[in-house]
Parts: C-alpha cells; sequence; structure tokens
C-alpha cells in the first residue's frame, strides 16, 4: 500500500475528516490526501505551522523527561488537529472538522502509524 | 467557589489525575491543585513550557484564520497533558497518568472553565 493509500483510507473511514497528510518533522510534507473542503482555512499550510508546533512541544517534553510525545492535538473553531509521532522523523497528521469523529481518527492514527513507519 | 477548588474538583473526578492549573497565557500559574506525583516529572515546569506550545499552536491558528484555539493535548510516554482556554488571557489545564480518562479530563475542563471565566 503506497502512503497516499494509507493517508486516503484514514480520510475515507473518519467522519469529518478533511485532510491527511505524512509529514518530516521539519514540517516538510511527505505525502497529503485532501478529503474536503475546510471552512476557508488553507489546511496544508495550517499543517506545516503546526509542525513547528509539535516540535516545540517535543523539546518542552525532554527537558521534562516526559518522553516522546507520542500525540498532539489541536481544537480551533473551525478544525480540529490530530498529529501522531510515527519515527523521530516523520508524523502524521489528520484535520477534521470541529464536529468529525475525533475518537475514530485517534484511533486510526494509532494502527496507521506503525504500517506507515514500517514503509519508510 | 475559589479558583483552587474548582481545580481539586477536577482532580477528584479524573481517574489518574496528577495536577490541575489556571494559568495566564503568559506561562505564569494563577493556581494549582497537584493530587499525585507524576513519574519523576517535573509537572509544574513542564506546564510553563507547555504555555509557550499554546502561544504558538495560538499564533499558528490565528495566521491561517483557523479561529481561537479552544482546547490543545499532548500526550507523551509519562504524561498527557489537556489544556482548554478560559479567557484570552487565561487557560486550564489538566495533567494525567497516560492511562488517566482523557475523556472525563476534556469534558470536565469544558464545563469548568466557563465557571472559572466567570470569577476572573
Amino acid at each position: 500500500m503506497s502512503f497516499r493509500e494509507h493517508l486516503e483510507q484514514v480520510c475515507r473511514n473518519v467522519d469529518g475528516a478533511v485532510a491527511c497528510s505524512l509529514m518530516g518533522a521539519d514540517g516538510i510534507e511527505v505525502d497529503t490526501h485532501v478529503q474536503a473542503d475546510a471552512a476557508n482555512v488553507d489546511v496544508k499550510s495550517l499543517l506545516v505551522e503546526y509542525s513547528a508546533v509539535l516540535r516545540s512541544a517535543r523539546e518542552a517534553a525532554e527537558a521534562h523527561e516526559a518522553g516522546g510525545v507520542a500525540e498532539i492535538a489541536i481544537a480551533t473553531d473551525k478544525l480540529l488537529a490530530v498529529a501522531r509521532t510515527v519515527s523521530p522523523e516523520y508524523f502524521m497528521v489528520v484535520a477534521l472538522r470541529p464536529d468529525g469523529n475525533y475518537g475514530k481518527a485517534r484511533y486510526l492514527l494509532r494502527v496507521t502509524a506503525p504500517r506507515l513507519r514500517s514503509e519508510l
């Protein structure tokens, strides 16, 4: 299965999913599947900015010996983004509408991340 | 009810809760209730660092017109922190063990935040 197919599968199975990306920890996108439009939000650009947020969370957690960041979720008025670490260099993120199925998104990230990791 | 009582009530009602804080957006703590020890993690210091993470998420969301950040959750190997905006200047955050009740924590933040806001 290609990266894109995994990302597409996550979107297809999560109600309210807008996009799913595999990204480098540096914010450079490896692949993205866009499922739907988000209310006037440039989701791809937002996810790049969020990768910096993930990096700063990582640095904070490491500095305080809280361990690696497994997951981070950011909910705004228009979009919910859930990111999961795939490897030290990569993470995957799914963006949903605020009324999307957050629990299902988390579950699918948890099961898909190891599959992506094995293909990296 | 004092701030501290609200924070204590959240901790008491969330399995696995370690601490609950009301903090300024600048990372300065208003009040904190510490319920339990976290595995060698200095939770108070970590939450101060996480306030910077919340600020950078806010800036990213605003820059991309995704609206205000309502909630952010950061899960590491040793600690799960869930923060909720109380007002533009304040947020509250609950720290849990990784096996703590995340759903209950989110629910209680959602209902407690407006109560704290009305007392600020």
